[in-house]
């Protein structure tokens, strides 16, 4: 039985990488739904709906278990989506949580993220379930996934774009920066020389956070708890289903998984 | 009976505005299909369908006469929305191009818009059909709608943008530049700089063409033809229906509109 993850579009490709990288030979179905990309600048009602719908047709494929790799579904909808559906479910906010608080000395972690993520609040209420001495600050960065999207990775207007956004973060004292949001590690390294560009001697060096990493660990983990890992050897089988635009999100999604996309279907959800 | 209006958001207001200036008694319902905006990154096959769903909602709301006040909308799914449907329908796409037919005096006309209004060649055919011996290119800016949509009319940040999709413009020797998307009158300043500033003596002075004037005025002949036109004097009754994000819908739209929004409803179209 496969893995199931779905994200609103490519950005779930980068928690993708990961787990095939830690577990390579494991079946994945993944779903994309580039009919309705963005989800984070919609309301939380909304990003509900779609993230039920998208489960579900993945349950109808016969997965084992789901990765929820987007965080706008993972903010608002994680809940909902445990109690309706019967398989064990995982977002990217808490691991990615767990990660900042294992990596904050000055215990003051900021987070970046969409509109919906940032306001949801979702990042403060799981560092703070951890360890309720940490102060969390969120900035929203609207642009950056349709930045990325357009595949500007590099050059003036994302820096210019970033630089924007990133003032509170320079200014908030943090030690640690969580990525909110699966699109984000394709412009880590603009994201990281803005936040350390000070170079003043004694300044706080900024941690980044990409929560693919930690989220993969805990799909690994899960699987090898209720002994469901695939035990065969050799490559794992993948394929990929998106409501829009299958040519698009293959040339794009390729720099995100970082190969080649084949095995891609159109579908409808509605 | 009211006139309906629909685009994928709040860049329609931009022709309703208009509308409302040329014909103030008229009343008027505005459909924003805010869940699934943008529609200039998506296939012709699912604008056409999200087109449908938005026609027959503002039919079942007893209109009279339908604007697709939407460029990618009007571009790709006009004469299915003619076919399937009993009330007279204007697209922007046409008006567009007859006023950019007839500011031209070099005979060469440069469009912008989304990806999908660019691809599918929509003002090309429509300026061609007015005028075979007329030259048109067309340059897609996917990132001008969300930076609008951010609010970021003004500052490096579109400039910069603006100044990078725009180059082929200033080198292709058009006189006319239709701003072939009805987010882009919002930054018509900024365009407006960019094509025109090398400032050299002898540089031809290229006009911008917003399709909002010649849009309501087709719609005020197409009713006045009809017999169709609201007698009662005092302003016309209106009303706005939004898929996602009313609140934000309202906020965001009244730059737009340039007054305020109320008598707004979230309906949902599936």
């Amino acid at each position: 039985m496969p893995i199931g993850i779905f994200d609103s579009g490519v950005g779930g490709l980068t928690v993708m990488r990961e787990i095939v990288r830690q577990l390579p030979g494991e079946n994945i179905r993944y779903l994309g739904d580039t009919a309705r990309v963005p989800y984070g600048t919609r309301s939380p009602g909304t990003v509900m709906k779609y993230s039920v719908e998208n489960t579900a047709f993945l349950i109808s494929k016969g997965i084992k278990l789901l990765v929820v790799a987007c965080n706008t579904s993972s903010s608002v909808s994680l809940e909902l989506l445990k109690e309706k559906f019967p398989v064990p479910v995982i977002g990217v906010v808490e691991p990615g949580a767990r990660a900042a608080v294992a990596a904050t000395r000055l215990k003051k972690i900021a987070v970046i993220g969409t509109e919906t993520t940032i306001s949801s609040g979702s990042y403060e209420k799981a560092i703070r379930a951890l360890d309720g001495s940490i102060a969390v600050s969120g900035v929203a960065c609207p642009l950056f996934v349709p930045l990325i999207e357009e595949g500007w990775l590099e050059g003036e207007v994302v820096t210019l774009t970033a630089e924007k956004y990133l003032s509170p973060v320079r200014h908030s004292g943090a030690d640690t920066l969580v990525l909110g949001c699966t699109h984000y590690p394709m412009i880590r390294r603009v994201v990281e020389d803005i936040v350390n560009c000070d170079g003043a001697s004694g300044a706080v060096k900024i941690s980044l956070i990409d929560s693919a990493v930690e989220t993969a660990g805990e799909v690994k983990r899960v699987l090898g708890d209720m002994n469901l890992l695939r035990r065969e050897t050799g490559e794992g089988e993948r394929e990929f289903f998106v409501t829009d635009a299958p040519e698009k999100f293959a040339r794009i999604g390729e720099r995100f998984l970082g190969h080649e996309i084949r095995n891609i279907s159109k579908i409808s959800l509605e």
